[in-house]
């Protein structure tokens, strides 16, 4: 087996988001009126999303899109990083390349010259740090096999992918082919659950790929109780077990639980002083994770790098890092 | 004379900021190769603004420009305000137009069909808070005459235009008209300087419509200092002394001076915990101060407003309000 070119080859629905501070009462017109969900992530069509960025505060635009914000993370851990994602041949699209090639992560795939433009997703902030997304998927449903480079997920450790990819149908298509060729190189494979709803929409086709395809999972408690449909966290955990060589799930401010065959590591959060936007997350918990598992390192390390890199993002608006997460390598191992 | 409909009408360069974190070393490079200055704003053109958007790191990105932000602060006091300015039909342009419409600014400028791109500005933001500011023009430098709306003008109290106008050769004409159209209208004219080297570039300019054209001047200790060639702050405020009705020189941390007629009052900058990001600091300024004058407060109340919203723009990346300035209200009165 040759020696990895990257450490981490994220696959993902590439997204500009666009933040806003909202008040609680904003989120609760638009449940009634639209059936947004606080905390979650709905998918709108154009027009939608044409009516709803009309209605929104002003807002401020940040590369986004769940693998893009792990890839970015890791590569600010000083992980070598590859991305593929589909964005449109506009403006919102060379943010998104830019901002990723200027963490250091090699993106390549072909812009979509014709159709949709770069996917948007408009997140809602409250007061409390939540954020509620709702995305438009533009240019990202395009991805295709077509874009998966056998080269690049060969010569990646690790292929990560996000759960938001099952909603795409041609993605999903991607999905496989990547992971079959992932292991036919002898690389891991990791994926995200993403989001409750994308569970349920998509959920035997979940637990197909989990149990067949899947060596990292991770999960936060909601999405972990969606895919077997159980009812707590000591089931969850019962049902999990063994299912992929790892399982991670986050559970918000009460840490995080690692899986690793009959072993049970349970990981306390970092201490933030003030939640701002939870937006990234478990994207960050991903690459904190990720970076130290390529890297050779226990498994408490990566949980603890994990969790500083989620717990920085929280602390500021936007998806992505604030500040170079090598810094955190020292203090993780201390 | 009719009722204002409008507190203020601000007409600008509508640019969309780019905002970066950098270190030192990467301006110092940049000084050394390009001859940006730290602290500054040097207009580029589109190949050098690829160039550098290529070296910069991951950036976030938000509605800018000098008049539009104090026009969004402007209106986050609660002010009525309506802006002039020249985007493009894409993908920024509608950001820019849809922050000020989500602040409630009346915003109707026809944007450019054809040509340029809508302006950014290259912000780069190093360790100590300054911004040192890279601005492509693109659709703004075609502003012109035709786009000032003579209706507007009159139906507002203020009209308020940014220095940096004075670049695009057109729009330092549009400027010209626009002061006219106020003051036969029985409004008032008020005016940022924007840049010291701006000033420098056109000085003569500058002296010739302060002196006949502007009621309200405002400038940074730099800018003052520039216009008339004076070598310190004393010399300055006997130089600029009865130029205009009223004219303001803001220090930075060591608060602002507000001259009207013999009167020269003091304004203590309010106190800051930790400055993330000085861009904005003046628009805010000059935001907080004409809406407390729109709304008939002393200078003392005019000047304690400005303090507040330039204090809270300096402490949060980016150039608008991340809160609602008509918070303010209550403790500046008090």
């Amino acid at each position: 087996m040759k020696d990895p070119k990257f450490d981490l080859l994220a696959i993902g629905n590439a997204i500009v988001d666009v933040l806003a501070q909202t008040d609680e009462a904003f989120i609760e017109h638009q449940q009634k009126m639209n059936g947004m969900v606080k905390g979650s992530m709905t998918l709108i069509d154009e027009m939608r999303a044409v009516e709803l960025y009309g209605q929104m505060p002003p807002g401020i635009e940040s590369s986004g899109g769940s693998a893009g914000n792990t890839i970015a993370g890791f590569a600010s851990f000083g992980g070598k990083g590859a991305y593929i994602g589909k964005v449109a041949q506009d403006q919102l699209g060379d943010v998104f390349r830019h901002d990723l090639k200027a963490q250091g992560v090699v993106f390549n795939t072909q812009p979509l010259a014709i159709g949709a433009p770069t996917a948007r997703c408009l997140i809602l902030v409250t007061p409390d740090g939540q954020r509620t997304m709702n995305t438009y998927l533009g240019a990202a449903v395009e991805l295709s096999q077509i874009d998966i480079d056998e080269d690049l997920v060969s010569s990646a450790k690790i292929t990560y992918m996000e759960g938001y990819l099952f909603d795409p149908p041609q993605a999903k298509e991607a999905f496989r082919v990547a992971s079959e060729l992932a292991h036919k190189a002898g690389r891991k494979v990791a994926l995200s659950l993403s989001d409750p709803f994308c569970v349920n929409r998509h959920r035997e086709d979940f637990q197909v790929f989990v149990e067949n395809h899947v060596d990292i999972l991770f999960a936060n408690e909601h999405e972990a109780m969606s895919l077997y449909e159980t009812s707590n966290f000591e089931e969850t955990v019962d049902a999990l077990k063994g299912v992929c060589e790892i399982i991670v799930i986050t559970r918000s401010a009460q840490g995080s639980v690692i899986i690793a065959g009959d072993k049970i590591i349970e990981v306390p959060a970092e201490p933030v002083s003030k939640v701002v936007d939870t937006t990234g997350a478990g994207d960050q918990y991903a690459a904190g994770f990720l970076y130290g598992y390529t890297r050779g390192n226990s498994l408490d390390v990566c949980g603890r790098l994990a969790s500083m890199a989620a717990a920085e993002v929280i602390s500021h608006m936007g998806p992505r890092p604030n500040m170079k997460y090598a810094d955190f390598l020292k203090r993780a191992a201390a």
